[in-house]
């Protein structure tokens, strides 16, 4: 892979003598300590002075405050474009994003499973302060737990966020309304994909990168230019489809989408095509759909597109009527389809 | 057992129908929408308008906060005196309340493993609620992810939580003082000796009831009453021992405990001898440790043993001087011995 950094050397935890994690690096005694005091203190430690103590003490301003929770299980931990870590701190940022809320502060809970590389874990930690610092986000509390061989996969990451709500918009479906225009930040279902080009072996790891990103910024930019958001949605586990199929019917309303409008790109395709996949349903992790006014929507637009690396920001299709609360998706062909939530499990553990 | 509840027939998904967690059900699909909608929302969504969306939006004075996460991996799921749903609430609470915090608000992040039975989910989420309301604090986001079966272990539960401090005190290792009183707010050793009384069939099941027991109320009093509070912390993995060592170290001064001042009963000492552990090691779940100067010790006493169930507190031992920061223990027979942290990991998952 030619890694830029040598983790082995870097890792503060001297890995001849701890290769791997053992089950008392969670027990509260030395080898706990010494992973907390050498590994996530120099990792996260000048982010929070209140790190070593049971929780972090915060100064906020009055007023409303987003707060949400997410745990990763992801695998394999490490994949194309990402890995759990960066994910972790991600897929939270952008929970806090999809309130509107300027997210501020992260926890980090790890469960890992006896026998975990110490090098990947530092690899990852590395990822998630590398990741907490381009959100501007800081990892303040943490907690460690370590489960017997066979008991987990790995490692699993809990991330909850903290953030603070700096406008008076009420971001949600109750917000949607007849003729907003239904915006997307980019092309769908590249994480879904790379995942599975890796897990599969399909041969696609070339050119497949997951899109996973944090979305915080271009959405309190949106904000900030006073486009009047009524809804948004970060397009994750169950893609695009189940993303606006929820938001259809919390709102009861018809949207129409135009499939010729939807960003895809051809290899994704392929890839769907190959494992017999709708990338509509398939997870992004840097991808949200976003409910506007129609007169905002040029506005939003142009915001969206500025500084983009990977896609570019379109509209999908128009908030249409009241009942019945459904997706529709105009096809390139002709004929309307009904865009339904899935309902098994195409992809698991995506996320 | 003759639970009071029959969770089989008050379970809201049909039992008949999905007896047991699929990987669908974190799919982001309809299972998992069903998941979320009639069980997580029955049972906790009268708590929050906002637990449908990403994140919760909540209404906070400006002001320290204090924000906590920890991972619960208790094995077995179910034990003597509690299960990991209501230690999962009681244990973040009770982080909260060692920075003297009032919680408000927790999160709730399930890894579920494939193949969990649907009636157990439910209990555990029952007492989740039960536990919530009885610490008067709300669950008002969360997450569930599924993995397959053999990469987790039932359930793990993350609580994540946020407290308001309405007091001016800094708790923490940093204010301790010689002379300070160093109390416990009950008998030690209950919790890890139950949870190891059940796994290793040791017989002690009749007697050896866990500890866990949410203790911000009591640490609400005694800020109330003005007992100048110089630093708590909670008795968990590792127990007295990592506890009182990570605070001697921390504040750069030695502790000096008198054994037969320091409560255990017969039953867990007896236990425990079985085992070859030493009850001073061993973790609990509703105890904690107070450092407060010695003219308020007997008014923080008083206090703590107002009213408390399962135990009575008591002063174990004092702060004594400066360098070396350890903890030294007077033993009955006449010798002080160091009471060192532990090293290895003598129960793993107690928590």
């Amino acid at each position: 892979m030619g890694d830029p950094l040598d983790f082995t050397a870097s890792c503060p935890i001297p890995i001849q003598q701890y290769p791997r994690i053992q089950l008392a690096h969670g027990g509260g005694g030395k080898l706990m300590h010494q992973l907390v005091e050498r590994m996530f203190l120099k990792a996260f430690g000048d982010q929070s002075e209140e790190m070593r103590h049971d929780s972090a003490v915060l100064n906020m301003p009055a007023g409303r405050m987003a707060f949400t929770t997410d745990s990763y299980v992801v695998r394999p931990l490490l994949f194309p474009g990402g890995d759990i870590g960066a994910m972790s701190v991600f897929g939270t940022v952008n929970d806090l994003a999809m309130s509107g809320a300027r997210p501020l502060h992260l926890s980090a809970g790890f469960i890992l499973e006896e026998g975990l590389p110490m090098e990947t874990l530092w690899k990852i930690v590395c990822s998630m302060r590398a990741a907490a610092d381009r959100c501007g986000v800081r990892i303040v509390t943490g907690d460690t737990k370590v489960v017997d061989k066979g008991k987990g996969d790995g490692m699993f990451i809990n991330t909850s966020g903290i953030g603070v709500i700096e406008h008076s918009l009420n971001i949600s479906p109750a917000s949607v309304r007849v003729g907003d225009a239904i915006l997307v930040n980019g092309d769908l279902g590249r994480h879904g994909m790379a995942i599975m080009s890796v897990r599969e072996g399909l041969g696609f790891e070339g050119t497949l990168e997951s899109d996973s990103a944090p979305v915080a910024a271009p959405v309190l930019e949106l904000l900030a230019a006073g486009v009047e958001i009524h809804c948004l949605r970060d397009l994750t586990r169950g893609g695009l489809a189940s993303a606006l199929n929820e938001i259809a019917q919390a709102a009861n309303l018809r949207l129409l989408l135009q499939e010729k409008l939807i960003p895809v790109r051809a290899d994704v395709h392929a890839a769907c095509e190959v494992l017999g996949l709708d990338p509509l349903l398939v997870a992004c992790e840097g991808r949200f759909v976003a409910f506007v006014p129609p007169q905002d929507a040029p506005r939003a637009l142009s915001i969206l597109n500025r500084g983009q690396s990977g896609g570019s920001a379109v509209c999908i299709g128009e908030v249409r009527g009241e009942i019945p609360p459904l997706v529709a998706l105009q096809t390139v062909l002709g004929p309307s389809r009904i865009l339904d939530m899935p309902s098994g499990e195409q992809l698991p553990r995506i996320c």
